[in-house]
């Protein structure tokens, strides 16, 4: 491992490694930290898959890892997890800890061209300076990478692998954002990180947008929400994604009866989306 | 249900219901919350066998329903699960907040005789009053009932099962303090709770000296520990339990070769424990 990766802690979890790390982020300017879990490795040279997952609102990188319930399909099926932070840090920006929707843990996986926010660039943070990092130093496969997300980490993960049609091999999200540009979230988001007026650039992280006019290899979506979900209606606008056609795009969304948002929500059918994207990546 | 008891929050969870609830409980004096799980009923009159978690210091009713990963295995099995709170709160007892291993978020599950803390009364709260509040408003039923526990909540599991032959069907526990009157937090705790000279009710809260005494039916006892837990040595002393003979009681032990005192460690073989109870409660 390289200097650039200091790691923080280390706990055996079904046969393998849940690993915390902290770097420089030179996108971000600033310490990030991170978590993996390396399913068992049989040698030195084994690489595994690996499955990034988009934290939402308010997470750092331990919700997932910590209350999600993956690593048991995970190990089973030798996937690897990578779990981002959600926002820069420390930065000292004025008003960067006044919300819990703008600023810290809210970077809403795009990349800011409001100056203020200079440092919140989370969209090439997870989609090039972390996969970097991770493939020079951990036992993952380039070739191999699928992501996931819940809310705002759903919203992040379904524009990541829309705008970058190779990098990953498939797509899921829990309870996503799905039209950023028409909810209160993204909007007070948008409106902050790319400016009141761009909303040209605004399309380019709105997952309902970029779903219709997606025009890679086909792609394939799994998306879950539950029907008791508090913030469906006003926030999420799943429907937004299904109203689109694109025949490049098999988007299944699955809803369940009386699921919230919730990581309870999460980790009952979080082994179904491990098993989606294994079917991809193996 | 009855007037005794609130329902703070519910979350569907694997096709049940992880509910918390609040309640004023006579015996600690003051407001306590707890977690339970039900599966998905099938019909209005079904009765779930009730699994008992009893949380390690610092721990509230929240972090076994969020971070073992239990509710799969308990859905799969039809199992209940019940998790309080670890001490009283709020009572404004001088010093009670001062220590981590100490006063709140660690009552020991033991009844504290000295007066300062005399509500501290977690023994009976776990063994007596709750359950009693649980069997009167929610689907569990009374006879069939086991318990586990992790650290702090080891101990408890083992002696509340120890000290109540007939009470639970079976006990397990994840790194238990197995030797109290012996370790640095049992002797703190008990001091505190139970005065310094009084040995001979210390006695009658420690599990390796219940364990050579125990002349119930034989109960069947499941302990897992990592061998990487930072706490063994100094604090948990689990040979304490295998150096004691008691054809009373089958304990088996289980060595986790590089696992630590973590909710990781947990996740891990969660599973195995539901399954082990399951087959007492069945």
């Amino acid at each position: 491992m390289s200097t650039a990766l200091k790691q923080l802690s280390q706990n055996k979890c079904f046969g393998g490694l849940v690993t915390k790390y902290v770097h420089q982020s030179a996108v971000l300017g600033c310490e990030m930290k991170f978590q993996v879990f390396i399913p068992h490795q049989q040698s030195s040279t084994t690489k595994f898959p690996g499955l990034y997952f988009l934290s939402g609102l308010t997470c750092t990188e331990d919700n997932f890892i910590q209350k999600a319930g993956a690593q048991r399909k995970a190990a089973q099926l030798g996937i690897a997890l990578i779990a981002p932070d959600t926002s820069p840090r420390g930065l000292n920006i004025k008003g960067e800890d006044d919300s819990w929707d703008f600023g810290t843990g809210a970077g809403f996986y795009v990349n800011a061209t409001e100056s203020k926010w200079k440092n919140y660039q989370m969209y090439s943070y997870v989609t090039q300076e972390l996969p970097k990092l991770v493939n020079e130093n951990l036992p993952i496969d380039p070739s191999r990478i699928s992501i996931s997300g819940h809310s705002m980490g759903g919203h992040g993960a379904l524009i990541c692998a829309l705008k970058n049609p190779t990098l990953y091999k498939s797509v899921s999200a829990f309870a996503p954002i799905s039209n950023p540009t028409d909810c209160p979230w993204g909007i007070k988001a948008f409106t902050g990180y790319l400016g009141a007026s761009n909303k040209h650039l605004w399309e380019q992280y709105d997952a309902s947008i970029l779903l219709g006019k997606y025009d890679g290899p086909v792609l394939d979506v799994l998306v879950e929400v539950g029907d008791k979900d508090q913030w469906l209606e006003e926030q999420l606008k799943v429907h937004k994604l299904t109203d689109k056609k694109n025949e490049k795009v098999k988007l299944e969304v699955r809803w369940q009866e009386g699921y919230d948002h919730s990581y309870f929500f999460i980790q009952s059918f979080v082994e179904d989306h491990i098993a989606f994207h294994a079917k991809h990546l193996q």
